[in-house]
C-alpha cells in the first residue's frame, strides 16, 4: 500500500481535503492537529461571545467520532514540527513522543495565526482573536461568576483552566477592541449585547478597509449610534497589566484607557513558517505559493486554506485572501486531486460579507484604486444609494452600492454593498459577474429579480452599473 | 423639425422610452395613453389590496405634471386605433375627436391584456387582474361601507363610479381567485390579511408553474397552512351572476362555490392587436417580433415591454417574458436609440420573484424539461435543500434550490429557489450565471458570500451546483 495522504491542520481546508479523499479513494488518510479543536467555524465565535449561539460545540461541523467514521485517522494534540520534502516525511510531536511519518501526498493546512502586534497580549483578560479558546474564555468572563461550568464549555475541547480562571472573575464593565476588521466589528456588536462600555481602536481612519469608504463610513455611523466609542487614527502602543498579570489598560501614546477586557484583532498572517522552514516557496504575500491544483513547488506537497495563496479572479495574480468558503473549496479540490481526480482549486473573487449590528456589508474584487493601478487597471468608481424594495413597500431601506471598473475596457473590477435590508447577499451578483469577467455594460443589462417586497425595478446593483457606465461613456 | 417620437402606452416601457429620449435629445416626444393611469407599478397592486400599501397613487412613479416637466407631451384618454406604417402616421381617438398623428419613430408599448377566459368576468364583484381600477375597486369592496371616499382613491385617476359602487357594498366574507400564477398567489396573501375565506382555483396541478415543482409544492403547502383552500386540477367553467348583475358563484362542472368576490388571473396575453392590424409581424408567442434594438419589421416602428418579444439569454430565441425590469430596460434602450445612440434592449433570463406569505420564491432561465428539449438541450435537474445561514446561527431556514443543466455541455439552463430567509434575491446569482453562459462546474466554483448571519459556508446555490455537477459526472 502506498504512503498515506497526510494533512497538517484539522480545520476547514484540512478536513475538507481528508473527507473528500477518504470518500473518493481507498487511500489511508491521516490528519495531524496540534490543538484539541477540529472542524470549527471561527467565523461563528463572535456570536458565541454575544450569547446568540449558546453552545460553543455547535460551531464545529464534525466531531472526532464523525471524522473517525469517515475513515480518517485524526490525531489531535499532534504537532507537525518539520517537513522533509526529499525524504517525503513529516516530523510529528505528541505529548509523549516524536516520530517521522512518511507521506505519499501532503497537505499543509495550517491556517492563519495572530502574531502579538505589541506588548501585553498575554495578559489575563487580553485575547487574540480567531481562536476557539479565546471565545470560550471571553464568554466565561462576561457571565456572572459561578454560572459557568468550565467542563461544559466545549466539552473536552476548550482550555479548561483558562475558562475556569475567567469564569471566576467579576464581569467587565468595559471592553476594548483593537482593530476594525471583520472580527473587531462583530465583537463590537457582541460586547454591546452585554451592555458594556465598548471602545474600538483602529490604526487608520476607516473601519473595514477592504470594503471601501462607503461601507466604512456607514459602519462607523452605525457603531456610534449603537453606543460604541470609536478611536480612529489611533494606534495602540501596548497593553498595560497589573502586578497580578491581569490586563489593566490600553495605552496609546500619553493616553490610556482602563479596561479589564481587550480583544486584539490585528497582526493576523498566514501560518506558513512550517512550509518556509522546509524550503517550500512562499508568495509575495508570505502565504504558501501554489499552482492551480493547490500544489506547492515541492512535489506532492499541497497547501490550502488560510496559509496559502489563491489565484484572484480579477487580476489572475496570486493573492492571500483567507476566507472560509475558499478554504473549504480548495481543501475539497486537493482531496479530489490526491484521490486521483485532478481538480482545480478555483479562483477567488475576494468576496466577503459581515454584519455590523443591523448593517449588512458585502465586498468583492478590487475596490482600492491603488491596488487596481498596481495591477495595470485604470480604475473608475461610482457610489449610489437606492432602495432595497419598491419605494411604496414597507421595509424599503437605503442600500449603498459602489462599483469599480477599468476605464479602458469597461471591465468590472469590484464592488461593495451596505444596507439593512438583504444587502449582504446582493454582493453575490457582483462576485458572479467578476468571475465571468463581465463589463459594467453587461452588468447594467443583467436581468435581475424584481418584486416589490424584495427589490425595486432597478436593483441597487443595476443602478450603480447604470451610473458607472454613464461615467465611463462621458470621458 | 422632424416628426416626433410617438409612444403608444404610458406605462413602464412607454414612459421609460419617452423620458430617455426627451433627456438625451431635443426631439418632440408624444405619449398617447388610452386610459387615465400612467407610470404605474401593477406589481404593487396586491399590496394595495392587502392594505400594506395605503395610497394607490404611491404605486405610480411619475405624475402627469412630472412627465410634463420632462418635456413629454402626454395625452391621457387618447387611444391609438390604427397605425399606417407606409404613411408614418397613427390614428388617435380622444373623447372629442379623431385625428392622424405623424411620427418619425414610433414605439408600441401597449402592454399585456387579460382576455375574458370564460363567461361572467364582467359581473359586479368579478375582476380581471393587473389593472389599477380593479385594485381600487377590490380594496373599496373590502373596506367597511362608508369608510372609503371614492374621490380619494387614485385622486382623479381611478374609475370613480366603479369604486363608489364597491365602496357601498358590505364586505365579502369569501374571496375566490382563479389562477395560481404570481398575482393569484399574491392576492391569496392579500385576501387572507382581511380574514376572508380564501379559495384558489388552478386548472393544472401546480401553483406557479414557471417556477417548477419544488417551488410549486412549497407554495401550495404554505398557502394551505395559512388557511387558503386550494382547488387544484380544477378548471373554472364560468362565473354565475345574480339578476342584479352581481357575482354569485364560481362554477366548475356540477359544483359551484358561492362568492361575491372573484379575481380572475388567467387569459393574459400580449396586447399586440394594434401591431398585427397594421401588418407588423408577430412572433410565435403572439407578441410583437423585434430585433436586438427593439425595432419591428416595420421601419422606425419599435415595440417594447409586455406586448413585445425579447431574446432569451439561454436559448437565444425570441420569447414572451412580460416582466417589469425588462419592460423598463427595453423602453429605456429604445428611447436612447431614437435619440441617436443605438442601444440594444438586452436579453432576458426570465428572472422572476414572488412572495407567497413568508415564502420567497425565485426562478430564472429554463426549468421545464420539455421546454429545454424543444430548444435542443438535454436537461438534467437536481433539487437540494440547504440552510440559509450557518446551522448554529438563529434564523437559519431551509432553502430549496433546483438547478437545471444541459448534459452534453454542462451549461446551466435555469434555476429556482424557495425559502423564508432571503431566498428570493439569491436567484440573482443564477440569473447572472445564465447571462454569462456559465457551466454548472463554473457555478460550483463561484466565490459567493459566507458569514454566519447571511449564508452558510456553501451557499444553497453552490450546494445545488455541487450535487448537479456530480450527477452530470456520473453518466
Amino acid at each position: 500500500m502506498s504512503d498515506p495522504f497526510v494533512v497538517v491542520g484539522g480545520d476547514a481546508a484540512g478536513l475538507s481535503a481528508a473527507s473528500k479523499c477518504a470518500r473518493e479513494s481507498d487511500r489511508d488518510v491521516v490528519v495531524f492537529e496540534r490543538g484539541r479543536w477540529v472542524s470549527y467555524a471561527h467565523c461563528g465565535t463572535p456570536y458565541y461571545v454575544k450569547a446568540e449561539v449558546d453552545d460553543l460545540l455547535s460551531l464545529t461541523s464534525l466531531s472526532p467520532d464523525e471524522i473517525d467514521e469517515r475513515g480518517i485517522d485524526l490525531r489531535r494534540d499532534h504537532e507537525v514540527t518539520g517537513i522533509d520534502v526529499d525524504a517525503g516525511t513529516v516530523t510529528v510531536r505528541s505529548r509523549s513522543r516524536e516520530f517521522e511519518q512518511p507521506y505519499g501526498d501532503l497537505l499543509i493546512a495550517t491556517g492563519a495565526t495572530a502574531d502579538a502586534p505589541f506588548e501585553g497580549t498575554d495578559l489575563e483578560g487580553a485575547f487574540t482573536l480567531h481562536h476557539m479558546d479565546s471565545a470560550a474564555a471571553m464568554r466565561a468572563f462576561l457571565e456572572e461568576p459561578g454560572t459557568v461550568d468550565p467542563a461544559s464549555v466545549g466539552d473536552g475541547f476548550a482550555d479548561e483552566a483558562l475558562v475556569a480562571r475567567h469564569a471566576e472573575r467579576d464581569p467587565p464593565e468595559r471592553a476594548v477592541i483593537v482593530g476594525g476588521g471583520y472580527v473587531g466589528v462583530e465583537l463590537a456588536e457582541a460586547f454591546s449585547a452585554w451592555d458594556l462600555d465598548v471602545h474600538l481602536f483602529q490604526r487608520g481612519e476607516r473601519l473595514l478597509k477592504p470594503f471601501g469608504d462607503a461601507v466604512g463610513e456607514t459602519v462607523a455611523d452605525e457603531l456610534r449610534e449603537r453606543g460604541v466609542t470609536l478611536h480612529l487614527d489611533t494606534p495602540v502602543e501596548r497593553l498595560r497589566g497589573t502586578d497580578d498579570g491581569e490586563l489593566a489598560a490600553v495605552v496609546c501614546g500619553n493616553e490610556e484607557l482602563e479596561t479589564p477586557l481587550a480583544a486584539v484583532g490585528v497582526g493576523v498572517r498566514p501560518a506558513s513558517d512550517l512550509a518556509a522552514e522546509a524550503g517550500i516557496d512562499l508568495g509575495a504575500s508570505g502565504a504558501v505559493a501554489v499552482d492551480e491544483y493547490g500544489e506547492t513547488a515541492a512535489e506532492s506537497v499541497y497547501a490550502a486554506g488560510d496559509c496559502a495563496e489563491d489565484a484572484h479572479a480579477v487580476t489572475g495574480d496570486q493573492a492571500w485572501v483567507p476566507l472560509g468558503l475558499t478554504a473549504n473549496r480548495a481543501g475539497r479540490a486537493v482531496g479530489a486531486t490526491v484521490a486521483g481526480d485532478p481538480t482545480p482549486v478555483g479562483t477567488v473573487a475576494g468576496t466577503a460579507v459581515v454584519k455590523a449590528f443591523e448593517q449588512e456589508c458585502g465586498r468583492a474584487g478590487i475596490l482600492d484604486h491603488d491596488d487596481a493601478r498596481e495591477t495595470g487597471f485604470e480604475p473608475v468608481s461610482e457610489t449610489i444609494t437606492a432602495g432595497s424594495r419598491s419605494g411604496y413597500y414597507p421595509g424599503n431601506a437605503d442600500t449603498t452600492v459602489t462599483l469599480c471598473a477599468d476605464r479602458g475596457s469597461g471591465r468590472l473590477l469590484g464592488g461593495s454593498v451596505v444596507g439593512t435590508d438583504r444587502a449582504a447577499v446582493r454582493i453575490d451578483t457582483v462576485s458572479t459577474a467578476l468571475e465571468a469577467g463581465m463589463t459594467v455594460g453587461e452588468v447594467e443589462r443583467l436581468d435581475l429579480a424584481y418584486a416589490p417586497p424584495f427589490s425595486p425595478v432597478w436593483d441597487p446593483v443595476l443602478v450603480a452599473a447604470k451610473v458607472l457606465n454613464g461615467t465611463l461613456d462621458e470621458e
